[in-house]
């Protein structure tokens, strides 16, 4: 029986973890659940798993959500709350399916408490890769990616030797305007704009998969996942989103992970892994998807992503910065405050304003995320 | 350095075999080359690589070639001198890149002399797999494929448990006259036929490919190698031949095995197995491809492939019976006695007077696959 906290409960993510934990209960058992706001969900999620421990975002709503579980599961709440979840004494694994760089504190908590990690929160190694890399590394902690192109990376390396690797590609839908020009961006709607063509997710990494930052995190977060230069880190255009990533070795050989687009299959992976187990998710038949389409990224058409490899490039707080410009310009996008190609423009202009520092320590990334929110608010 | 011994030197695979050996003189070292009536290739090999012994169909031929080499080769000939090469004391691994059954032969005395296989034949283990898979376990030896499509399910299965594995395919690329129907075979000639699209291979194996015999023959072989039930082996037309097949496990979980069609790349990594090593084969770029095209194999188009399954599924000397009336239908094909679509009508006739036993041992194969080449001789 695996022991798993699951921060992010309320999510895409996290409801997709718990479908997997309902379809196979003599595999896992839920012994946290953390969320945020939604508390009618998180109650009904708590109703079901019967978690020793729940977390939410306010004192509010822990008082709530005390009046509707039963009288053994502790309750807690804020960033404390979050912390006390990821680290909670049960768990064998945590997944961290919250979004965002609120992810890094309780991830790095997990770490100190020796759990493995189901990472399903990109933001966090965007935002401080170098360090969460060196604690996991020090307190001996797998870091299993959730991501479906990290975790098809990840199973592509399996039985492989690092050394052998030459380079590693991740394919890009394109987003929910891939057939658009940079012309026909200016004006598109919030609702356009969540609209994906092939993943069902929440509404963050839906507009970064319209802008291309999503597959720049995805960049960044490889760079610290699997250990490999910018230069050795591709991303493909692939429309269908079968072949989910894959790993060029030295002899020229390729290795790809396909599937249906389905978060359920990376996630149980991360989940069983090294084992796998059989899935509810549909089988992939290859002759009736009938073709598969490639063509090279265009970085002209999707400057964010350049901008992403800039700044992994540059090292330091760059990546933080960029990261938490894009969390504060999506915000106010999707509250209808700035245009859509406004995001891409207050990213630059941000990181343009920006003097890298090294990460000597958690503070620097504090400062950094907080000065590059702060400038992304007026920008 | 590692000690090759060569079977079928003056061959596709072989001359790719010794295309690695020359790039990497540090590496690997050729003791023994076996070649058929190719003395003229044979001799400018022995004089390049300096192998310690080599074989050649004919005593006749044998008497020609020590004119030629240094003093110091040992010069063998006939079925006896190939097993000699597959034996050869100084080899670490064998390459059986000999075509047809007779293989088989040099195969087994590799086998009990303890050698790894790099398996280029693979009418070995359609004709009597049930054997030299048992014979493998039993000496502990390590049977390597060195066919494309089985290299590439090798690959997929690095660091998997076999239980995990739900189903594999392999690709076709329809051969010669994919685009053609049924009908517009009537009358094809031997040169069309030896044209394939994507793949330079030796006569046999072409117009194995055109009759889907090939395909046949290497489902059989992955029953052996992979030690998978026939229903749990798939096949799909893949026009270009860049994924070269795949492995399904029990989570709906694919990973394939991709590169340009080029043989090096499997010869290479049975040779460096489990290592990689830089090839001089084109990097696969799939930006470049731009498609990937995949439709339903048609049994009814390609009825050898439905009679390779079956004959499979019948087990005993059935395969071997498919096997030696295709060997012997090719060759009357490519020596202008039968048309191209004889083939099939020959081995469907063949098998079907054939009364199949089990095989309790090598006596029964060579009965079998005596009988069946009468049979198809005059069929």
């Amino acid at each position: 029986m695996k022991k798993i906290a699951l921060l992010g409960s309320t999510g895409s993510v996290g409801t997709q973890t718990l479908d997997i934990v309902r379809s196979n209960p003599e595999r896992f058992q839920v012994v946290a659940l953390a969320a945020g706001n939604n508390s009618e969900l998180l109650i009904s999620q708590a109703k079901e798993f019967h978690p020793s421990l729940v977390s939410v975002a306010t004192k509010e709503l822990a008082d709530e959500v005390k009046l509707h579980v039963s009288p053994g599961t502790v309750v807690v709440y804020g960033e404390e709350g979050l912390v006390e979840a990821a680290s909670f004494g049960e768990a064998d694994i945590v997944i961290t399916a919250i979004v965002g760089s609120r992810g890094l504190m309780p991830t790095l908590a997990a770490i100190e408490a020796g759990k493995t990690i189901g990472l399903a929160n990109k933001e966090t190694l965007v935002t401080a890769g170098e360090l969460v890399i060196a604690r996991a590394k020090q307190r001996g902690v797998a870091i299993l990616p959730v991501d479906s192109e990290h975790s098809a990376i990840f199973q592509c390396l399996n039985g492989e030797r690092r050394a052998d690797v030459k380079s590693i590609t991740l394919t890009a839908s394109g987003g929910s305007f891939r057939d658009r020009t940079r012309a026909e961006l200016q004006g598109v709607t919030v609702q356009e704009a969540l609209n994906h063509p092939n993943w069902s997710m929440g509404a963050k990494i839906t507009i970064d998969s319209a802008t291309m930052v999503n597959k720049g995190l995805e960049v960044i977060e490889a760079h610290w996942l699997f250990g490999l230069p910018y230069d050795d880190i591709n991303v493909i255009i692939h429309a269908e989103s079968i072949i989910h990533s894959f790993v060029e070795f030295t002899d020229h050989s390729i290795v790809a992970q396909l599937g249906m687009p389905d978060m359920r299959v990376p996630i149980q992976y991360a989940l069983t892994y090294p084992e796998r187990h059989p899935s509810s998710a549909d089988r992939l038949d290859l002759a009736a998807i009938g073709k598969l389409n490639f063509r090279e990224m265009d970085m002209e058409r999707y400057p964010c992503l350049a901008l992403a490899y800039a700044c992994g490039r540059l090292g330091g707080t760059a990546p933080t910065v960029y990261n938490a410009a894009n969390e504060v310009a999506v915000a106010r996008f999707l509250k209808g405050e700035i245009s859509f190609l406004d995001i891409e423009r207050v990213l630059e202009t941000t990181i343009a304003r920006h003097t890298v520092v090294p990460v000597s320590g958690l503070d620097v990334i504090q400062e950094a995320d907080g000065w590059a929110r702060s400038a992304a608010a007026k920008g």
